[in-house]
């Protein structure tokens, strides 16, 4: 749990940057090179690492050398915990509303009979 | 775009954190007093309630006085933004290894006929 915890705690904070959401949303369209990946971005090379480093941190990227070019992926699955937790809590709060629904529903045709 | 972004930076940047998913787990179940919320953490209420401000900036709780106490509860489609965005690459990355899939397919096909 503690793990899974601080999983969620890594993915949903290196999320929370608009630079590592486009590097993500590239990776999404296939592997990039890291010159490739930082090309669009207007930042000094440490900084670019930095946020290449926390998504890789979080589990959300992969990068391995190919000769003299390191090359990054997204990871498979790397938004299902994030997604899983948002779900949850989703379908917890919509079954709450249902209920709510039938509840006022059912008061009404009470009143009316 | 910029408001958007802004919108997801501070929403997944909220999410980041075990407690305030705890809060937020909490407040699916139904809305809540700051002092129900604050019971479970053992944290001094200053740091609580810092928690609850970063939540209530990233759109996600909304609160209001109650005669003496405040009332939190989770702002309808509080997490849909954050799903949005998450199922968008997810379709994205499904979507590229079907075709991946279907070319492999192709070719083992070919090299068989």
């Amino acid at each position: 749990m503690a793990k899974f915890d601080s999983t969620l705690d890594r993915c949903f904070s290196a999320l929370g940057d608009p630079t590592r959401r486009m590097i993500l949303q590239r990776l999404t369209r296939g592997e990039a090179s890291v010159s490739e990946l930082a090309e669009p971005h207007d930042m000094a090379l440490p900084s670019f690492m930095g946020h290449l480093r926390k998504l890789e941190d979080a589990g959300l990227v992969t990068s391995a050398k190919q000769g003299r070019t390191r090359i990054c992926a997204l990871t498979p699955d790397a938004f299902t915990p994030a997604r899983d937790w948002l779900r949850e809590q989703s379908d917890i709060w919509e079954g709450r509303l249902d209920r709510l629904d039938d509840y006022v529903t059912t008061l009404m045709k009470e009143r009316r009979e």
